[in-house]
């Protein structure tokens, strides 16, 4: 479809490459191209394929771990600031196409908060904000600054995004030596985004839920990616035992279960996830309304990701739609206002359905466009 | 879930029973309760099984054939204007749960877009117009007047009910004595509802968007029950087999597919048929915004519909909401205004998500609300 | 995948155009290629296709309606004699690679069974029996002959195909000229593949089933295309609505479900339909068992069924292969046997699951095998 | 359904109590009814509910963590004998409705593996083992032996579950104190069977198949409960992400996938996760043969569990045959021979399908069993 939108979409500075090797994710080779090119570059490469694969809208972001990599609170800040100010600067060089996430140092509450006003206020382009899982404090990087403590210390946090209308992206990033050591060293290739990244970012978000951070905050909204972090497949599990009696002292609303945040404090997306069966599971657990495309460029490639939702996946024209462009616009509303401007649109102005057998051509529904050869992709 | 609102309800006048023997579909104890006497009730027996089931709203309609099965154009027509008269009369006494779809005579396309016209400018309560399937016409009720002609004789009609913003629910009836003979008459079980019924009445609106109708007049609304008539579940071989070389014919727009139309012009219901797995295919195919449930009372049990509906369809909470009431607001948009009001309302409202396990109870997720025995339904 | 099986595959005779004009189906362009030059080729295209799909069989049977258009009861079994002795002269020269179904007259059951017999203990290469719904009778062509009638009188022809372990593929075919007169002529696109053909065979069926043909023949297995002539997705309603109380006639067990028969004696194709959600609405209602792949060539393209099929039904590797190939030697037991001596394959055996990438490729799930270009088919 | 096969299904020995206090898991009426009564019995309320509710078969296991949560390697030993001869012990008193699951320390996979074949070869009524997530060594219980590490260690106890044909069932168990601190304090709510148990269990799993146990060991059988513990819903992503030229170290075959083993090697059952969405993702990722009914009582009821899978689970009455019963004896093969002897079952035997409906009631597909009334459970 034409006019899709992608929210999970890295983009780096070399001075982020100092708070973690991106390059130890990737030797050449193993992603496909230069990652860190591909990381470097926004008017380029990415916006030629964007416009090759109906890719309307990227909303940016800086790669993981960014500020939640570096231990120390006072650099965590300036790299925050220092992003933010290249990210600005570079959307505003193409507003229709591209939008950013905030970064912000979660080593203190009210900073980041600040930091997010800034970036909201101050500078352009801004549509949301990105956190990469917890906060690395301490010497040895093994301290873990989490958002849902019981002395509800990063409220101060959720107050301005919520304040400020800004949508928060959860994004994963990778254990701590501690953990690494304890839990994964024996299967490192599990540790990352094969499975590691989801469960400690999905044990994270389903903390903040849990703890009643979406409850204090009504209109705050959390999005994660990778097709919900497991959560939607286990979300009956999830909501059977936590068992009030049990554990009296968890804080999410008594008459609420976690399965009712979804479609209007809690999202998900596609990112790096494209699977048919799970797009179609998340669907019947969190509903339309909760499901937003993402690639996770460039970790993921462009043109997969796009043949993949556009020619692929089983839905009805009108949810393609919600879910390729409208749901996001819905929930990152500044899309549709300031430099962006972008507005929702109708299947039909997405390319989605209609005839298009040309004149020479035989009937729809045609997987492959040749009677008698099977094509190859070339 | 609570504020269901239904489409498909039937309703009756003793005269209609001059026109089709309703006691022939249904000998007492076939289906449940006196069907006669239900389909006279509206505010008694109904009305608290409205109650007891979640049932916000049922939009009534005259039990087919209604005038379709009346072949003289004079009393077709008197049959029509006596059921809305009295329809109104009926509606207006508790419109806050009852509407009324109109009753046409489609002998003449003119007089019936005049008595549409009456309905909704002279008469309260009305919402849709419901025509049951092709006019019968001739002395030996074998002649049958279609919609979709190709002299586009029935434009006037359509013209009205676009103009009117009127949403036409097509629905079904039975075979004329030839065709019966020739098709239905060695397996007559199969002649009715479990087959015939959705053979001819798909026919026939296929027949209405493949001619043209919706693209001649795009903001009319055309709305089938029974999960679709098997049309869903078709969809890609009924597009793929429309060939426009092959039938250069067919008036519908070159450049679209039936599959456009849906939850655009085109729309489905729930009615008689209450299978979770065609309810999944049917999402899949037509989208959450085409399907609507309802009921087909009183040849369907309230309970049961409902029941399914309540407990036993897997899908998200605000999807099941949308189906469930707020899709029939966006299509039937007089619910929401005159003596109807009616709002669209969100899950909690409608009872559906929440934690409903009491302080005695255990946990969430109970199919069946008690540890150790098994509960029998009494 | 590797090794498929087909079985509604559609081969012709020039004597058979007689009976029908093929031609009127796809003037020259409609369908791809030469429908004419494809329907009498065996062993040039068509093998060459098959091999380039991954088709290791295919089960031929005359184009429809074979014997069942000629109303002439001496002509239509004639036709069938000389159609099964071509086909078997055929089939001789490659039983790797084709096999056939027995085409038979319907006009007298007993000679039915005796050309049947003949296909299975005098020719080579016969797996089953294919007949084109009604037989046509009558000098105005207007007299169907069905299978389910009351009296009986096609036992015969099914006590046969019992004993002879022979499955019977119940192919669709056109109206009668009075039929289509009545319920078609208005939108004759609709009259053939896209509507009209589900709409006759599936009742056909229906009546056969209902009429208690397979209770008093258990061992009888009956075959239905097109993803089951729109009958999975409105099983639920036809059984809710085959009131026995209603229907005292009907001739099914009393005890049994139409739904029952799936997997064990009825089974459905997937020729012609080459939808996600209806394939996964059909195992859902009918189970895995009771579904195998087709294609119905030359009507349909084998590279677009096999792409579908290969590359973007979203089910498991096992589910996969059995509905690809293993089903079909469950219920084509020939197939295993004689000059056949087709095997069960695993998924690795047909090429399904693996890790397809090279070395030089990057990961596993690639929709578009490269990395920064979207690869149109060529 | 009769006939049900439930296998992984707790029980206990007083002695068992002192390694973990199950009661912590379950303060009373947390849980429904007594959870150390319900542990300690076999042959009274287990059974007479199974009665009630159509279980066949419970195939017993010791509760988790038993000798996994023993520090002490003769300790370790001594309970896990000990619970095998007990097991022993009581299932002799009833064979045709109780089987184990052996245990055994995992302290040293020699003297595991010599335990397992003196269960299978010495005592009567085992038909698999159970080991529960990763064994606990170390003073302050913060070690954690895993079953895939890189020094194969553990090849000595896969070869003997190999060779006895005996499938291994991974149960989940609590984090150690280490990890619990580190991740799970701030939200202990998540870390036991909300969500901790399959972050750590389908961790260690999938190190168990991508370290190459399953390649080493190619008969060798691995069954997973609570709906796969994550993995069918990211199956895409996991061997999308298992990178082999990122991870050259990773043992599993290298043409291989994850999603490759199951059905063949690798199972998943139901317990505790009664979703249908999940379900119907689990049979679409990993195919219905690989997909097995469970209960986990007595931490989830027999009835709720019975009722879903009996009333609500939409899939065809052959697959819920086969993923309630027939696929254990598949797997579990001593199910049916010894004193078990259990044999598959046909829908009908199991009572599935079928018209239901007496004489005096109406028509198939009552979801409420009664015309008028709302039934409640009672």
């Amino acid at each position: 479809m034409l006019g899709k939108i992608a929210l999970e979409e890295a983009w780096a500075i070399p001075e982020n490459f100092k708070a973690y090797d991106v390059s130890s994710l990737a030797p050449k080779g193993v992603i496909g191209g230069d990652l860190i090119a591909n990381l470097l570059d926004i008017h380029g490469t990415r916006l030629t394929q964007m416009d090759q694969n109906g890719v309307d809208m990227m909303v940016l972001s800086l790669s993981s771990p960014g500020p939640q990599g570096v231990t120390d609170p006072g650099e965590a800040e300036q790299l925050a600031r220092l992003a933010n100010d290249r990210l600005a600067g570079e959307v505003v060089k193409n507003p229709a196409r591209f939008a950013g996430l905030a970064s912000v140092s979660m080593h203190d509450p009210v900073q980041a908060g600040a930091e997010l006003r800034r970036c909201f206020t101050e500078l352009a382009g801004f549509v949301g904000v990105i956190i990469n899982d917890y906060q690395s404090a301490g010497t040895d990087k093994n301290t873990m600054l989490f958002y849902d403590t019981a002395d509800r210390r990063y409220d101060a946090f959720w107050a301005v995004a919520e304040e400020l209308e800004c949508p928060v992206y959860l994004h994963p990033r990778e254990a701590t030596p501690l953990i690494f050591d304890e839990m994964w060293k024996e299967r490192p290739w599990l540790a990352f985004s094969a499975l590691g990244y989801a469960h400690r970012v999905g044990m994270h978000a389903l903390g903040i839920v849990t703890s009643g951070v979406l409850d204090r905050f009504p209109r705050l909204k959390l999005v994660i990616g990778h097709m919900g972090e497991h959560i939607p497949y286990d979300l009956y599990r999830i909501d059977h035992k936590l068992n009030r009696a049990r554990f009296p002292g968890m804080g999410m609303a008594r008459d609420k279960l976690v399965r009712d945040y979804f479609g209007e404090q809690l999202f998900i997306t596609t990112s790096g996830h494209f699977s048919t069966p799970a797009l179609l599971c998340a669907m019947q657990e969190v509903g339309r309304d909760a499901v937003m495309f993402s690639i996770d460029y460039p970790f993921e490639s462009i043109p997969n990701a796009s043949v993949w939702f556009d020619e692929h996946v089983p839905i009805s024209n009108r949810d393609l739609v919600d879910i390729g462009r409208n749901n996001a616009l819905r929930v990152f509303k500044r899309l549709t206002t300031g430099p962006h401007g972008l507005a929702e649109k109708s299947p039909r102005e997405c390319g989605v359905g209609g005839l298009k057998a040309a004149a020479g051509e035989v009937e729809y529904g045609l997987y492959n466009k040749n009677w008698d050869t099977r094509l190859e992709r070339q």
